[in-house]
């Protein structure tokens, strides 16, 4: 697991976040309104243009490669490139996952038409996405970091796009194993079930840093 | 499972096709900008401006809710919305499958910033569903309709970002049942295997129209 540390303060995260939140935000709004949108020709056009302005904009300068996994100096997360959770990646919903003092890990947002796949309904795949995610962050929800061994989703029913809630905890350790347990559902109850196994790294033998250990926050 | 028939010719589609493709092969340039820009703060809003701006005359005229599955009159598949494989949606990277003669689906495609988890590598979760999609694809390439009942993967190694390779097929039939197996695999060899059981439809009755059976052709 490679990280990047950048020497900056929590003013200065603030004043990133405050500049890119909204830019991402639109972005989202943008791919929506690519699948969406009925206006004429010329106005698809135009749409096009304003967007390649916008990326020749922004391509001005640029980090080559990818963002990767970045922490503040005092160890402050900011995986803002991911593709889950990122808050400057547009293809996250984004999923902001939240951790209770039992080591629960749970998470509510909301899937439009961007995520869909049978007819108003969430792809399978996006399903497993974030079970996948939110799965991983419980799994290391108690200090001890662990990578993805396995994991086993079953789909109960088709999901529909809107509000989701996702959860996951830990339910059994067994040697450098541990059993994570989760559940993806709509307000009528449970559409997708999941089960990972994750394994700590052999060359493990300590806790992580406190603040280091919570990639869920964006 | 449900579906739109649009009563369209095929050089409509073929305009349409000339029409979305470039704008959403943009909208992914400019997701993938947003997370490797380090213009300045004046650009960034400059390009904030331009996305809204793109927004806006999307905006305009759009329809109600998600794009839903179409097809063309004659049965031609135009799954333009779905998150893997949309023409028109920026999300998906996107993965075209082919099908092989023998029914094997095979997909190569490139997976960049925008797809990241670890650093320099795939989420999980984008294996994930890239994997859920191609199996899927590759349980219905025998003409008889499928549901992902569950699906199974094992992490081998991590994925790293650039160009990738993914298969599957069907493996084992029984009853109502079909095994399907699959993989994610780097120039170096496989990253991730899958394997899912999918169910045919209870009310099914015969074979589907063969030119609606496509839904990896974009």
């Amino acid at each position: 697991m490679e990280f990047t540390l950048e020497d900056i303060s929590d003013d200065e995260i603030s004043r990133r976040r405050d500049l890119y939140e909204p830019l991402t935000a639109s972005v989202r709004e943008l791919v929506d309104a690519v699948i969406r949108t009925e206006v004429d020709d010329d106005s698809v056009r135009e749409a096009h243009r304003l967007v390649q302005a916008a990326v020749e904009t922004l391509r001005a300068e640029q980090i080559d490669g990818s963002y990767g996994v970045r922490f503040s100096a005092d160890l402050q997360g900011m995986p803002w490139g991911n593709a889950v959770i990122g808050l400057r990646n547009a293809i996250a919903p984004p999923v902001q996952t939240v951790r209770d003092s039992d080591g629960r890990v749970t998470a509510d947002f909301t899937l439009g038409a961007a995520y869909e796949g049978p007819s108003d309904c969430v792809h399978g795949g996006i399903c497993a996405m974030v079970l996948d995610h939110v799965l991983g962050d419980a799994g290391s929800a108690d200090d001890v970091p662990c990578y993805t061994g396995t994991i086993s989703l079953r789909f109960l029913r088709p999901t529909p796009l809107g509000s989701l809630h996702a959860e996951a905890v830990i339910v059994e350790r067994d040697g450098r194993k541990k059993i994570v347990q989760g559940s993806l559902s709509d307000a009528q109850g449970q559409t997708v079930t999941a089960e990972g196994v994750f394994i700590v790294p052999k060359n493990w033998d300590g806790p992580m840093p406190r603040k280091a250990r919570r990639p869920g926050e964006a």
